[in-house]
């Protein structure tokens, strides 16, 4: 690759496989630093950067805080209630605003789709989407990616099934639109109610059985399950469904001796999995949140270190 | 001027003209900081200070904090609720303990006017007044003076009319204040219900129909109308005040060419003034936003950089 | 004391007097750094330290929060929610997943005793209590004895009397174990009602009337009343408390005259103490609130100083 020209990351559909490859291998220095008994550089001395989160949030927000500190950027953290900003040109206004303090980027939340790119089309500062309703969660992604490369030495030709609710996962959007990329053999595996119709087309495999593929994976990706789904009527119990597709175990046995067990946190132990795979030798989850703090560092140092032309007159 | 002696910055009263000049004057080279690739000078390395803020506010809060950070001071927010604290002697008594951490600078803002001046009565730490109730904003003024100044090159002789709710406002006051003395000619104007009695008395002439104050402005300052003002009986609606007063395109055309339009953020478009205005060429509500942190950081320069010598024994 | 080898600060019962003694000996030096102009020094530069707090607090927060960043750490906040977190293994999954964020310290604050030892177990992250249940609060003892040795010279010998509701108070417990190791003799006070049965195993004297043990001591440490035990009927009214343990100007006449009268705020004055004696010449509070800072910081500095060989495989 010539040279990073992204100034937002606002999802994975407008990177190139070779930008992913690029991100991941950025990500790879960072990491060292994070282990060094000194986990500082001065990178982003002097830049300022905000994250406004409209959804809670500890652990995202605090991985890319970390990983604004670790780069030596100065961090501010803004809640935005949705109340009073349910518009969209309102939130435009509110991001102006902070743009307006010199701020080099802004890292966004929000539980409405589409935010974070329409942020980015009327900012100059740069946008990082920490995840936007239900259509993507990018660096969750990157990390996910990270952490299967990093453990199984490549992505292309692994075969990955995502387990749980399809349907409102950004999550797994993110990873499907990711890996296929990277040529993983992505399969999507759940409850009928919780698949999206036709979510073939996103080049991903659609199974109800989770026995059926276990035995064939190298990733198991576990997604967290709202208790509101019951309530919903998505689902007829939680119970019912930590039988059907919760991976404990006795399924453990059933996969490769290798297998990757991953979940993005935080888990419902007894649902998605039992606690002994979630504290075992093939879950990856603590690796998952270590490489997501390397993630961020590289996509906030990648971002900041483009000015964005096309913006400029 | 010899040489800045303010320990507080409490409000626009107590300061001269020349001493609103000096902080002007200083927050021009700041401003240059923030334009920076590296956005930071250690001016106020090792120095302590605490936002105590006792009404929601992120714009101000985040504002104070990166004008902190920008000067790299070492910064804490915290949080004080009301309830506990209603007498003026526990907020004594809690700032004291702030300060017994020894922190250098309390920027506070509380809803009961004088809370400020109370705490600088009582501590040997500077504090910065972040708005007392409908008394003072002092922050607020001097950057407002500074893009008008900035802007037009100067307040003296300048034309200024403040339009909306002048009763509860304390961004008014202290742009009364600073801009009078200054040597601005201020009116202010809306509905009679919303402007003080005896308001004159601060240099200021009265209008209650802005079209015929708008052709000789060089600045036209909105303020925010709080939408509680109908229930309270203020208004009959908000619908009635954004046509009497509201700042449209047609009332534009009736401006000087040249005119400001600010607005202390945030605005609520469609009432103080029309989306068209607020993004239209001679709007400076973002440059407002701007000079905010160069302003601030020119106050929290100037008052760390003073010894209390009245307070010492 | 050959070389400081506790990886965690979880109570002083794990702590030897020697070992108390070198926390103040640091804790020394420490608050020379706070006096000085530039209140800064390297000896944490690249360490992270999260704040995981499960009760609310500004007061201890912001003192570690002062304290980390005066040691250059980088430092995070973290609230953490009781509902979803009643049961221990899902803080300590919690807190794992905060240690691999290459966390070097999490301060935890919980409402149910026991909660940082059962971090501690499981984490290799140095672990420093803030207060568990009723249990311990060991920086507050700390500081508190730091305050008697600064004030007094040293602590052996000296009389300090604790009056207040003993039962719920973990300030109590943790200061009637450092001041007993430290060969202080320690008296509790207060309504019968709030001091546990058999505390005299913990090596102090117990007495239900202040008037009759004022004279003789050194230290008078009130702790603070919660409003909820007249509610709970461990108390008939908050008044009546007042009248009998309150510490006035008149019971100050009854005590030595060099007596140190102590609290750990935030104070209900009028309740435990008059406002005349908080803030009249016997009165150390403020000095224990600087002091804090200084004792957080060598322990911060000390748990960090550590490698914790033993949970190293």
């Amino acid at each position: 690759m010539d040279k990073w020209s992204k100034h937002d990351l606002l999802d994975l559909q407008t990177l190139s496989a070779e930008e992913i490859e690029h991100v991941l291998e950025t990500a790879k220095s960072f990491k060292e630093v994070s282990s060094r008994e000194v986990k500082k550089v001065p990178a982003l001395r002097g830049k300022t950067i905000v994250s406004l989160f409209f959804e809670p949030s500890t652990r995202t927000r605090g991985s890319f805080e970390l990983a604004a500190k670790r780069l030596s950027a100065d961090t501010i953290n803004m809640s935005g209630s949705g109340s009073s900003l349910s518009k969209g040109e309102t939130i435009v206004d509110m991001a102006k605003n902070i743009e307006a303090m010199n701020v080099d980027l802004i890292i966004v939340r929000h539980s409405v789709a589409g935010v974070p790119h329409k942020l980015a089309e009327n900012l100059n500062a740069s946008v990082v989407n920490a995840g936007d309703g239900c259509r993507s969660h990018p660096t969750q992604a990157l990390l996910d990616m990270f952490t299967i490369k990093d453990k199984l030495g490549e992505i292309k030709g692994k075969k990955v099934v995502i387990v749980g609710d399809i349907l409102h996962s950004r999550v797994a959007r993110s990873n499907i639109v990711g890996l296929t990329k990277l040529g993983a053999e992505v399969t999507v595996c759940g409850p009928s109610t919780l698949i999206p119709i036709g979510i073939e087309q996103m080049g991903v495999k659609v199974s109800y059985d989770i026995d059926a593929v276990i035995p064939d994976q190298d990733v198991i990706m576990l997604l967290r399950l709202q208790k509101e789904r019951q309530e919903e009527h998505y689902l007829s119990s939680i119970r019912e469904y930590a039988k059907t597709f919760g991976f404990n175990a006795n399924r453990l046995k059933m996969a490769k001796k290798d297998v990757l067990v991953m979940h993005p946190g935080p888990t419902n132990r007894g649902v998605e999995l039992s606690g002994e795979v979630a504290d075992g030798a093939r879950s990856v989850i603590l690796d998952q949140v270590t490489n997501g703090v390397a993630v961020r560092m590289a996509v906030l140092y990648l971002t900041l270190g483009t000015k964005d032309v096309s913006k400029e007159e």
